[in-house]
């Protein structure tokens, strides 16, 4: 079950369906021993290019789940499925309005075990993400774990997601989200270049998540594994 | 704990702080073998109303709880706070809004195990709740199934709470929702006033709200509790 599944995850890789990846660095990443690949993104997610790269990144082992950000992408076959939930914006339809109309659509065809809600706050305002979202992106360090409990404690959600989207976060933002979880995984995205970078917000985050570097630089992306699972997770004082 | 409380409710009364109900009126519902009482209201609920109405139900050994509307009403003392989060409004405020100020402001101070998040549908959009959150009050079967599935399955929400604020509902709608849940228990309030009503919701809401009845027919309001408690919940086909 996802549920049980994402407890596990230390390190992920998000693969985006517009973007051009070559079958030598697909095989490189998921067999870099990550504990999963995330197919989604922001702009430009079809049905087709959804399922033309699950149907690629199925040849391997791994386990493949979609984070699905519009319903008519939606391709059955995955290991498991990530929905969002904005917390950080107004805008109801990014809350709950779509979720509600693809509910409304599917009815009792949705299989929910295989299904998972994340509480996303995204924290970079120049991504299309935030745009679109009409997120406000410029938080403190205690809106940010406001938003952990209002996720954690209040709505119970499995997953508390700060998404940097392409750009690189500040630890001492990830610390004042952890400060605010006792029960949702805390998952981090966004920019992660280097080792350092890797092992600074694996110090915070339970699980990493790399985007963007698999697109430029794929054997550092794979090393991004080693260096997010090498590094324990600090205890808040 | 508030949470495992809850699923033991069949029959619940909604006192008013802004309402008038002389001290043996109080006497008669709080003695009535409800399960308990849920202080709360839309409007003219203060601090100080709900704190004089909480001291004198506090006299008998009944369970009593606060339905916070309002975060500068919140008074301590009770055996336990639900949270509204309205489904049915676009309006985020009411959705997670008010709650992120409310959790910004008391931080830490918040005595979770206490509390429990109630996934709201307002059904009378002449309520004055239904005005003040810009509700879509008016909602087939099919919306409210799809409601009661976003309340349970994607959010996993412990109440679903229909609200019908003043005037009786429908009996199909209450089933439409019961057969979009699994996880959350079903609250129904609104407009019961005598026997024949109080069973036909009481077959297919987990809990009965009786409110408004208390203040103008509090004999037919204590007959409640039983015409409740020896209704049988119908089972779905």
């Amino acid at each position: 079950m996802l549920r049980k599944k994402i407890k596990k995850w230390r390190h992920v890789f998000k693969l985006d369906p517009n973007r051009l990846l070559s079958d030598l660095a697909l095989k490189m990443i998921c067999t870099s021993g990550t504990d999963a690949i995330i197919i989604g993104g922001t702009d430009g997610v079809t049905f087709e290019n959804t399922f033309r790269l699950l149907e690629r990144v199925k040849k391997y082992p791994v386990y493949c789940v979609q984070e699905i950000s519009n319903h008519s992408a939606v391709v059955p076959g995955f290991d498991g499925y990530l929905i969002p939930s904005v917390l950080n914006t107004d805008q109801s339809y990014w809350i709950k309005g779509a979720h509600f109309e693809a509910i409304r659509t599917y009815g009792s065809l949705i299989p929910w075990n295989q299904i998972v809600l994340e509480g996303y706050v995204i924290l970079n305002p120049e991504a299309k993400v935030a745009r679109l979202t009409k997120c406000d992106a410029n938080l403190q360090a205690r809106d940010v774990t406001a938003y952990a409990r209002l996720c954690d404690q209040l709505f119970r959600i499995p997953v508390f997601y700060l998404e940097y989207s392409g750009t690189y976060g500040k630890a001492e933002i990830v610390k004042a989200a952890r400060k605010g979880l006792q029960y949702s995984r805390l998952f981090y995205g966004g920019g992660i270049t280097d080792e350092q970078q890797a092992k600074e917000m694996a110090a915070w985050a339970d699980t990493v998540i790399v985007g963007n570097l698999v697109y430029y630089h794929v054997e550092k992306a794979v090393s991004t594994v080693k260096w997010v699972k090498e590094t324990k997770l600090r205890a808040l004082k």
